[in-house]
């Protein structure tokens, strides 16, 4: 994978098809129910239609990718838990006690955890965790650079790769969470720098840092961006010097799924920050990008604003690992039912609107 | 059943118990995530535990009442829909071709139709179809009362009695719903009433009626409540005067529910409009209420204003049926399974927040 090949495989991603999504949309209104009256399940189902290129879409395979890094920034007391929790919390994954195992079991949805830059040497053969490292955490991005260009292009490769093997094992909806202590730092780097606001108003508490720690958090961002001088104008440059390894990879993989036709669910502040690089970097990617809910985290509003969509959820989550997008599979998965296997009111012998 | 009968009812609803409530909260705190980061599944989840009586509660079986009436008021041209509607979608119900049939499926709760008040002689062993019909359609609220006191009553032991066979059956979620062309309109005057708001700000399109229709059904509430005077400070009286059965029979649903301690999740504007009649009659039923989602029908926020309470989901849904009920049904149950089944740092060796 080079740069050009992440390129070409942009330029390559196609619309949604408007001519399904205008039939999806007359169905919907022939469906025993008021016109428009099942709200956002509509306009999900409209999407979903478009991108499956079928009037009545269906979901049989969902699938989530939780990917893991640490960051080099943590050294700057960035997080109130310390970075031996991102390897830990992989093995808690990979037994099944996250917050994540559970709600994708309850979703119907696999989740595949990936180690992409975990500054931790996971025994070579741990069962349930794919080994994609490309670096062993990022370098602190409030003295340089994260990343190299090289290990950005290698971990959005990882992500791409994920798509294609998602695609090839019949996975028609897929979510993208993560993992990683400190990477609430790097996300609101990213989102100060897209969305052109403070650095103050991008960052959040995380997992949970007080009032002294936030000011610092938000002091480390603006130094990073200082240092770095990012631009807005090259997000593989923006993912290289403020970015982080599972960040780069969730934004590949948002890649990679439209550029399968594959509809993708981004879960909270993280991967939302990777979703605006993704789309930054190739604006077709949202047609295929679902946000599933409006974060606690402080910033993901103004991210939200800057991806222009409206999350599915507000439910004042702010844990990560892709728990909110296996909520949300759940909601887009009952929106294709609803097209695919509601009545109209010819089949059901129901009198429609007078007039 | 008798209004006596209701009363003692009322009178033998206890709280949903705190200590549980406290003990639930601690394990919340212990579960491998950072305290609080589950938003309102966190809030549910304990909820759930204080009502269930224990730490790790457990839904196995969910219903969803889907409750039918015929509306005298529809004389007025209130809705856009004939009256025939209601009857040919409760067939439509039976069939399993409604948007109450899909999403239940998909939230993996049974769905039991229930006819209070059509308008309409079903074959009397139709299949799948509840026969409790206390009358065949309310008389016009705009000339007088709806109903009478015993009407009232009789359809709330029909909730009562629909609460109690889910008790015995083992059912511990319910969800609420109902199917009536013309429902809005008595229910915004319960809101009118009960909220101590103008008739214009309560009713809002129903099924989709338009600016001139929309004028004319806030000037049919207005003339309703003038015409029969029902006071705030008697529930079942506003019931009476400007209710319908199957609004009374989901109070009786909550009620009931609220005495046999099982959680009760309330769909929207009608079925919040009964939860309102319900809580006023007996204020304890509040502990088991949820309210599923911000209905799309205006009105409806002023409804969640009075119950107190802010809904699951806002998905700009306005069907009814139970559609978000049987939503939210599925993000309850996956509270319960964190709190259930996430493993705590001590179990999964992470390390805890510092310091």
């Amino acid at each position: 994978m080079t740069e050009k090949d992440l390129i070409e495989l942009a330029a390559s991603v196609k619309p949604p098809d408007r001519a399904v999504w205008v039939l999806a949309a007359e169905r919907l209104d022939n469906l025993t129910k008021p016109p428009g009256s099942l709200g956002r399940l509509e306009e999900i189902a409209g999407r979903i239609a478009a991108i499956q290129g079928r009037v009545k879409p269906v979901i049989t395979k969902k699938r989530i990718y939780t990917l893991a890094g640490d960051h080099g920034v943590t050294a700057e007391g960035v997080s109130p838990y310390p970075k031996e929790v991102t390897p830990q919390m992989v093995l808690n994954f990979i037994a099944g006690g996250a917050a994540i195992n559970v709600l994708a079991r309850h979703a119907g949805a696999e989740v595949r955890v990936v180690d992409v830059g975990v500054d931790f040497d996971f025994p070579p053969d741990t069962p349930g965790l794919l080994n994609r490292k490309v670096g062993r955490g990022t370098a602190n991005l409030a003295l340089g650079p994260a990343m190299t260009r090289g290990e950005v292009v290698a971990a959005m490769g990882v992500g791409i790769q994920l798509a294609d093997e998602a695609a090839a094992d019949g996975v028609n909806l897929l979510g993208v969470g993560e993992m990683g202590i400190g990477n609430t730092t790097p996300s609101a780097a990213i989102l100060s720098v897209f969305a052109g606001i403070a650095p103050e108003e991008a960052v959040g508490r995380g997992t949970g840092i007080d009032d002294a720690g936030l000011l610092k958090k938000a002091a480390v961002v603006r130094r990073g961006i200082e240092v770095n001088r990012p631009e807005q104008g090259d997000p593989l440059g923006v993912l290289e010097k403020v970015g982080g390894f599972e960040i780069a990879a969730m934004a590949g993989l948002y890649l990679g799924a439209a550029a399968k036709g594959i509809p993708v669910v981004a879960d909270g502040f993280i991967s939302g920050a990777a979703a605006l690089a993704a789309v930054r970097f190739c604006p077709e990617v949202a047609g295929y990008l679902f946000l599933s809910h409006l974060s606690g985290e402080r910033g993901h509003a103004a991210l939200v604003e800057a991806l222009g969509q409206k999350p599915v959820l507000d439910l004042n989550m702010r844990l990560g690992e892709g728990t909110g997008a296996a909520l949300a599979i759940s909601l887009i998965e009952a929106s294709t039912k609803i097209i695919s296997e509601m009545a109209t009111f010819a089949e059901a012998g129901v009198s429609n609107k007078e007039g």
